[in-house]
């Protein structure tokens, strides 16, 4: 059995065709080009199926079906995307775009939930039943995985974790909401951490190595210097693994998973972040004595996308 | 087929014979006097089982199964109950001794757990597949029910919808945690919210019903006054909806059941607190455009605890 994969985001799409152990056989990519609109971009997306088909030497009729993983929410109900913020897209039929051009089935779901699916069929949580992914990056996003098929609930509007309200009245979100948890535990937040510590005492050793360069701060930076053992980073980090355990802590206490996978790019700090969560998450659960969710490391990085969206289309 | 549901209390044990249509066709109830220990009370518990199946008409080879609901946790793993910290216990063999004095599988839970099973079974939520029962009381208990089947994790430690942390490094918990809901969004948050108002203005309409006396403060003193227009238990009221809205509005963006059950004692202030909830809780959803879960007030009342106890045991 063949699928195809599409992980698109506001840059490019990247297309892959894969099979059913989750090997990408063949890939490429478009540019988005966003400024265009929706259509082109759709019209695109569909010749790049063809073109990543051919490439792999096989045909679209051996292709069981199509899958694509969007920054953003898909309309159970209306078969819309409802909206992808970053495209400037609000209800537009790219299912059925894609299905009338290529004449597969299409299915469509939020790219973190995609990216969970991947982990938990080919990668970190494959030997788990319930999992949940954690991608520590621009923002925080996530996707539960139940009994090997993506938990979105009942109208398909689960799984945002990141929204997660953990700080009410808190730091106003993009979501129109506060205090929601990618304030305090995505990679943005870690930058924003160490930019006021810049701030605050211009001769620390971050400023030092970024030059006084508060633009130049990144995760890795303020990551690095923490495993280096700089007091200042190393309080950062703590106060930031505070937060990630607010948020796992909860996530514990209302779903309880058999295991959390932590991707994006703070999870590029490895053991170091790992040993973290896994020394502080008990002082946050409910039931610190009973046993609760292993942490882990997601291990299919950028294919992820690709190989998640493909597997939208498999049937158990 | 016929099951007794126990639901176990620091007070009193309420033990019922209920039938596959959750009907109690008898019921009693004996002292726990917890000042007793663990083995005493899972004897009584036993002998009025007995009582009431007698009492009944019917004979314990009738019974399937027996259920409790217990107030605290029971452990998967070693089938002993964790912890019921009103009753002082710690990794107690309940379901053994209970089983071995009936002769009969005995099934334990949180008593939260099981009033949700009840309302999915046979109440609010009886018509669709997942609900969440939020019960309002001293703190916040709940229940997670999916097709039918209550959620409580991979490791039976899910469902504690009260200890969601809200307001990190809030106010201290009777968990050992900061900030959980149930702080925010329990009758006991809304006595104390009215205490202080009794303080700050000991000249309120609230003051003057109780005579100035804050020990008579609760939950329906001041959803009373709400309800008759008092401008400061209105503004007491609003807070509160806020703060409820904030861990609905979560558990939206988290899990997105197809209903909240609101039960408790905060719950009886009945369709002026369902209208208030219904109207706010679009402004915490991360979608508000799609659709998300539908809230209803409980309808069992008290008998939860007994006929979803009972149905523990029930197989599918």
């Amino acid at each position: 059995m063949l699928y195809i994969g599409i992980d698109l985001g506001a840059t490019s799409a990247k297309v892959g065709v894969v099979d059913e152990s989750g090997r990408i056989l063949c890939k490429s990519s478009c540019k988005t080009g966003i400024e265009r609109g929706f259509e082109p971009i759709a019209a695109d997306m569909a010749e790049t199926c063809r073109r990543v088909v051919r490439e792999s030497g096989h045909t679209l009729e051996e292709i069981v079906a199509v899958g694509v993983g969007i920054p953003g929410e898909q309309n159970r109900k209306t078969g819309l995307v409802a909206f992808c913020n970053n495209l400037g897209w609000v209800d537009v039929p790219l299912m059925e775009r894609l299905q009338t051009a290529l004449g597969i089935p299409v299915y469509v779901d939020n790219d973190a939930n995609v990216a969970a699916l991947a982990e938990s069929a080919f990668g970190a949580s494959k030997d788990v039943s319930t999992s949940i992914l954690v991608t520590l990056g621009t923002g925080i996003g996530g996707g539960i995985v139940q009994n090997r098929r993506l938990h979105t609930g009942a109208h398909g509007v689960g799984g945002e974790i990141g929204h997660m309200v953990v700080a009410m009245d808190g730091e106003d979100c993009n979501c129109g909401h506060r205090g929601c948890w990618e304030k305090y535990a995505s990679a943005t937040a870690l930058i924003r951490m160490g930019r006021e510590l810049m701030r605050a005492k211009p001769g620390c050793a971050l400023a030092s190595r970024l030059e006084g360069d508060e633009s130049r701060v990144d995760a890795k930076a303020v990551l690095d210097l923490a495993k280096e053992g700089d007091a200042d980073c190393l309080k950062i980090f703590n106060t930031y693994v505070h937060y990630l355990c607010i948020g796992l802590g909860n996530l514990v206490n209302v779903y309880d998973p058999d295991m959390f996978v932590l991707g994006g790019g703070v999870a590029h700090a490895g053991a170091f972040l790992l040993d973290a969560v896994r020394a502080a998450l008990g002082n946050y659960v409910y039931c610190p004595s009973l046993s609760f969710a292993r942490v882990e490391l997601a291990t299919l990085g950028n294919d992820a996308g690709i190989i998640g969206a493909a597997m939208l289309g498999r049937k158990d």
